[in-house]
């Protein structure tokens, strides 16, 4: 018999379906703090936060970690790899939400929904919205992969000009035209929307710089949806309070949770998002279903995984 | 000389550009209370609230009204027909800023904005979003029209699957499928979003009633961007207060400005929307493109005007 843990709490419809679709699996649902469950656990399904080398010193039994987020740079990869550890994610199981949260809060701020809110919590009728559109604007979208790929395409839906912008300049999917870095400087100044979905690697650390900042125009929009040390928050804080540009929609920060003094909470024309642009009703069915795949391939020793890490690469 | 009247303000840029284009023509911006100006228009460019019969009776040189707006229902019709007075009005510059509007709510709800909004208020991290997606919902678009078809290829781009609504069932664009008026109870259940952007006519005043909501599911979003006769507000105060539908967008009330003290300003569930879902920075500039190409032809005594208005028909 199979033991699966899971250090995550699963609704229970989704627990009823797994232990009807794996009848000779024992899955338990507790921590990584339960000695008796992470001794015997051959597989540990988890977000990956609470895999620590103590926790694999005590995973005696732990052939295969499925990890249900997609960020790994917090993991001890050299000790799991040691371990000859097979680890597995759910790569691309971002796409839609992240997505959604990137148009939600462009159109938002386009719509004046913010201003919109407040009207109502005074009962106030008004019209001096101030509302803009974003049909007709210019994205530049650093990082094209699949998550700002699919940006792209919906930026071009509402008929917004994209630009990608990655290292090589190569091009990618719903881009109108590509950049590479090098290239930033020239092209801040002419577009409204720039969003940041890096990931973060010795290249992207510190890529922008309050420089950068400088050259935007008065009124753009910045979203960092990648990862927190793209830029040092002092220097975006100061091109804030400057008024370089005109908003800053954060769901990464240097430290998370941000500090309950932070400036960022109550800086004008900052959007505080607590790092949830990934998340969904849908996050834990849909990692599922990779997960139901995979074990499937696992009980019955196939080989047609998906979404296997190679740990040397560390992705 | 001719001599054209607006009854509102216009940026100063935008005056310079038309005084450029057409030194011919004399234009004096003002209100349709100043008699002098009234008195010698030939033409007048207003959103229409402002033309009573009083005001005809006034302007006798009147030969052109440039109607800034798309509506007609509050204007003086059959005595404009009367003086043999030439309309014309602004349809179809609100497709852009309305669909973006209705696009924003709907993300915003899914993506749960409000709620970040007001987590930031009080610098409270907290990951409990509750957030959704549109991804994977179906909409019923009452009145597909030109609004309504733009707003269907946008939610299709999200994947959402569309069905459209109206008297005939007669197929509209961006509609994976149609239903008449006489099949709404049918398919209530069925969909998780129901936006109406219906004009007022007599087939359309009091359309949907409090049994309609109760078809609808739990959580499914009620928009209303058309007009605020499709629905007596009691009822739809009862099914909102019955929880019946989670969430009420309500650009459109049958009482504009809505009273301080109406209850949708402090209602769970309700976004007032103070009828500014077609407002924009752009929407002058664009309703000014429509009037420039018409005074062409008006000076140039030409017949290629657009949007002229069949004052018999009533649009």
């Amino acid at each position: 018999m199979t033991n699966v843990l899971f250090t995550f709490p699963v609704k229970e419809y989704l627990i009823e379906e797994l232990q009807t679709e794996f009848p000779e699996v024992k899955f338990t649902f507790s921590s990584s703090k339960d000695q008796d469950a992470l001794k015997s656990a051959e597989v540990i399904v988890t977000y990956g936060e609470d895999i620590s080398v103590a926790t694999l010193d005590q995973a005696l039994a732990l052939k295969w970690l499925m990890i249900a987020s997609a960020g790994l740079e917090k993991m001890p990869l050299s000790e799991i790899l040691k371990r000859n550890i097979f680890v597995t994610n759910v790569k691309g199981i971002h796409k839609t939400p992240m997505t959604e949260s990137v148009m939600a809060h462009l159109l938002a701020i386009k719509r004046a929904l913010p201003w919109m809110y407040k009207q109502q919590e005074n009962s106030e009728w008004s019209k001096r919205s101030g509302s803009t559109e974003l049909f007709g604007s210019t994205a530049l979208i650093i990082g094209p992969g699949a998550i700002g790929s699919e940006i792209g395409r919906l930026l071009q839906a509402f008929g917004v000009t994209t630009i990608g912008c990655n290292r090589s300049g190569k091009n990618a999917a719903n881009m109108n035209s590509m950049i590479t870095f090098d290239q930033l400087s020239d092209v801040l100044p002419k577009v409204d929307i720039v969003i940041s979905v890096l990931p973060s690697t010795p290249e992207t650390i510190g890529l922008l710089t309050y420089d950068h900042f400088v050259l935007m125009k008065e009124d753009a929009i910045f979203m960092n949806f990648g990862r927190g040390d793209l830029i040092k928050e002092e220097q975006l804080i100061q091109a804030i309070q400057e008024r370089q540009i005109s908003y800053a929609v954060l769901d990464v920060f240097e430290n998370e949770p941000l500090d309950e003094n932070h400036p960022f909470w109550k800086m004008e024309g900052v959007i505080v998002s607590p790092h949830v642009s990934s998340h969904s009703s849908e996050y834990v069915p849909r990692a599922l279903k990779i997960f139901r795949h995979n074990l499937h391939e696992w009980i019955e020793a196939g080989t047609n995984f998906q979404n296997v890490i190679d740990l040397e690469k560390g992705y």
